[in-house]
């Protein structure tokens, strides 16, 4: 990507020569889209250019600089599939250091984000047909039961997703409403059910993403293009959660107005995570009255960390049965055809869509 | 007060014949008037009138019904010097029981607030000469070497801050910053002090409100009226917190604007509370982003239970020297002043003002 | 029961000629014979003679004391099935009121244990055709869908450990290890099952306990009757874990010597529950240095309240299909067989025995 | 060190020629003698030999390789006083990784420990004129307000006390025990006034340092030469607790014995720390039933990470005059009297002790 908005060009660039010590070349099997490359590609994120994207990546071992571990300590060899966490914190500011809080890494690199490809090794994003990995990145040798399209299928949602629930823990047995049906809303719905939720709500849409969060366990879905009253799906909250609102409400929509009706479905002294907000769209009405009265908790979550992608990656294979996130997977694109990929995103006219660079 | 913001007078209710067993009938010796009354009297709060209002008052016992213990389960007799929590939770709605929520009762009474006067037993609030308590008050003898003053310069502020650090704990050496210096937010920073946070920023005014809250611990104070521009006061609290913001803010302002600057004080995972925002104001502009970014905590809290009352009396007793909350007391006014006393309040002229009825 | 270790006989008294405001006379269903039972009867526990023992019921609404609520607000008729919390806290000593702990009461009641027969209303256990309730009880009218035998079958195990983890929450997908396949290990299986605990590992025995552990979501079984050998044990949690130990272990054992072998198979930084040891063996060997050097959490919990009860309710109906506790009652006693029915319970030759003191 | 028990000889080892990139070579200043130390001499740690011991130390910077940067980002120059933490985590073990627990990671080095100095760069421990600390050490830059004295007086105690609280944070105005008025004892007392524990009860001896604990902040101190009977030292805290024992209780003897007293120290649903126990001195009686039924928390921490001496640098700053922890040294001892020196520790002859190698 060599301008926001522009369409984006395949160009080459040579693979290195020989890789320093602990540096990885991954060819890459398939790099999903995610909705934020979409807002990347319109420019809504402030990152520089040029970009390879692509932050979803599986791939296979070409080349490794030395020997290198992968991130639980076990070797890894050429011909390893792997992933990586994208998320490269400096692990020496004070968010790393002192708040142990790395999401918020001051110096913070994530590979096919703020990783610009004009300098060598330029090969530091998803959407191409090697990945270089530098020495440190957190790579993980994938089971062989656990299918690439599983996790690109889950996508960083569900580490994001992880990492939110790890902020915010679900206790046992909680009423949780899930805002939005997307890939963020389904992962967590997925980990919500698998902790026990009950009942578990789901508002959002269009019909056919509703009918695969019931499939993944939601108890009650309410389609936002039927019910479009805000008050009424506020009423079948209620409904279904004894007259006093959930326990807790989980915001995975990206749209701030999401919030201010998330506060009204939560019941007093209910928790509510804005886990949608990546983009800043900047402020909306909403009002702190309902913080102090209902006695509100609401918390955020960034990005994540080594230690969840190794939770996902349990999980993944733990639980594919019950939620095949491979089914997540609608399209798949040649290198040559992102434009036309990130626009079907942007329409929402697909489920997960992914490139495989190398078909 | 019979009509909201109209002239509130003096009027004769009989003493009851007989107690019923459990009831308590107390002589007033001094009612807080808190800036709620204010707002009851104005209207911006839906109760139910005519209204004795007053919810922070000491009395001297003049009658039971019967044997009546206090909360901590000593005998109470005539002529015991005590208080109570104002707040009378039903114990049997969901929130008392379910959610062990009381504060937030579905049938919560509040002496002062939502019991009206014109049925028996009519003295249901502290601006009056005799206050009748309903057998299950929670009532609490005063300790011989805790002056009245202290515990109604505290008022009801201090057990609104205790219940808040309950729901949000300040952990130990947490850098804090007070939104407000008024009576809540100098209850947070005495608090905060007590509990080894550092630095303690308080920014507000006017400037011998920040005086005080030098001698009650602020290592920082920011003045309002001086620095006007937010961005400089967030320069300031930048300055005295390695350069990344606070840990902890406490929001003890009630403007609802207050609120989009103090997410701004917060550094990234740190927590944010707001405790000022008892009226409904309505929507503000608020920026969610900052929530999924700083991975924030923003807590509530409302009202008090028994327990933040007992605490609330240890802690004034046993650190009486370190924070002299007796001489917040600025103005004593008769009964038949209570319009007058209300103005002034209203206009900020006062420090704390009180009702001595029986004076 | 008139002394301990001596033959219980059946006696009768009368029934009460009017009920109290707020009292209820229960006709009873089934009654569950509780390991407590035969510690009861074996004299371990300090309580008062004579006694009807029986503190897991069910029964049907003879009579109340006028108007009477269930514990969630709805009103109870003659012929409503129900069941009650059995402890009954006095609300107001200092662990009810100022640490809110009313499992731990100083003047804590509990129906068929510390209840004694000799005076009236007599009624006050559940091995009897029918069952005084005071007001206040907590009682909870059965929904249509819930079997009593799912009930008496989960008994008052199943409140033990929701207490118990609700004092140590599980954590999503965390390893845990279960000491004991009794009625206690089996509740504590089935949450942490439901929590999306994995793998669980069950170590107890004998063998159809097992099959039935693997049926409750037992990821791993250990038969102590195999595996003899705690080193071993120890090395197969290992291999299932990591090769560190368990995120969290919870005993359900009540032999104090489980407490040893347990601390050595949690991870560092792990967490412990002592969920079964509700009689006091005295002193026991163990190692203070390994929670100092490991790191390890050790949580107790003591029985239940009525909140406990609420959420058990809506479990064992939710989780029927998954969680058929009903299956567990393989023997059924009339009233006058009741000494026989403790000899096989003492000699473990049961599943769940019950009484069924009207058929 | 050359041998457990056997007398310390000086030796002489060569400084080296050049330092490794961020290698950075200290001429020590100070070093305090641990309790450890005296553990350590006598054998009682599993630690290999020849092994120069001392993980308390001040001193200069004497040369660097390259740039290096202390832990909080600051450059690191020659003639720059510091100290340093002495534990070295690998940061790539499942504890240091997976479990966030770097305090036990499986391959730690500690300086002074288990670092043994027989081959280069020998000097890795603080009983030497040099102190060689190599790349990745967190090193500290010490600020010109803070006395040497201040940060050896308090010693290692203090961070092992900020990581035990960490685990199991202090609430506001809690009541607390301390078991032991030894360094740890000390820290432990200072943190909890700090934090605002009230009453703090220190139970120890000798008398002098009991007089100690009183200018720390302690409430109520027993000495444990005069009150010999455990049942009476339980009924002084009771006297002091409201008749229920502690909130918190906090281990830090070392005999195991201490831990079944301090049990029945707290009250119910109290929390109780076992700090002290850093040598295994084996299984000891306790009793697991006062776990259940008094549903405890016991909680465990070891060692200590970089943040916690952050924490400890500024908190011995901010609070120096409170807690005047540079008084603690009564002894100063040259390199060749380090015999003379662990002889008179392990004696309970001094205060804290410290050798000064240089002087």
């Amino acid at each position: 990507m060599d301008s926001f908005q522009g369409p984006i060009t395949v160009k080459e660039y040579p693979l290195p020569d020989e890789l320093s010590p602990g540096d990885v070349l991954v060819e890459i099997t398939m790099a999903g889209i995610c909705g934020t490359d979409v807002h990347l590609h319109q420019g809504q994120l402030d990152v520089p250019l040029p970009l390879i994207m692509g932050h979803e990546t599986v791939g296979v071992i070409a080349d490794t600089g030395g020997e290198v571990d992968d991130w639980l300590g076990d070797p890894l060899a050429v011909g390893d599939r792997v992933s990586w966490t994208v998320g490269m914190p400096c692990l020496t500011c004070r968010y790393c250091r002192l708040h142990r809080l790395p999401s918020r890494c001051s110096n913070r690199k994530a590979y096919g984000v703020n990783t610009p490809c004009d300098k060598p090794p330029h090969l530091l994003g998803g959407y191409a047909q090697f990945h270089h990995l530098r020495a440190g990145t957190a790579i993980f040798k994938l089971a062989e039961d656990l299918a690439t399209e599983s996790l690109i299928g889950a996508g960083c949602a569900i580490v994001t997703c992880i990492h939110g629930y790890e902020r915010m823990p679900l206790r046992w047995a909680e009423s949780v409403v899930i805002q939005g049906a997307g890939p963020v809303g389904l992962a967590a719905l997925a980990l919500a059910s698998d902790a026990g939720g009950r009942p578990i709500i789901v508002i959002g849409g269009p019909a056919e993403r509703l009918e695969r969060c019931k499939r993944f366990g939601a108890d009650v879905v309410i389609d936002i293009d039927v019910v479009k009253n805000p008050a009424k799906r506020r009423g079948i909250v209620l409904e279904h959660t004894g007259g006093l609102g959930a326990d807790v409400v989980v915001e995975c929509v990206g749209h701030p107005s999401a919030v201010a009706e998330g506060w009204d479905l939560a019941r007093d002294g209910g928790r509510y995570m804005v886990l949608g907000q990546y983009c800043d769209a900047g402020p909306t009405p909403l009002n702190p009255h309902l913080i102090t009265r209902k006695e509100l908790e609401v918390h955020g979550s960034y990005g994540s960390e080594p230690h969840h992608w190794a939770r996902a990656l349990e999980f993944l294979r733990d639980r594919k049965d019950r939620f095949p996130f491979h089914e997540l997977i609608t399209h798949r694109f040649r290198l040559d055809q992102v434009n036309e990929a990130l626009e079907k995103v942007a329409k929402w006219e697909t489920g997960k869509a992914v490139i495989c660079p190398n078909e």
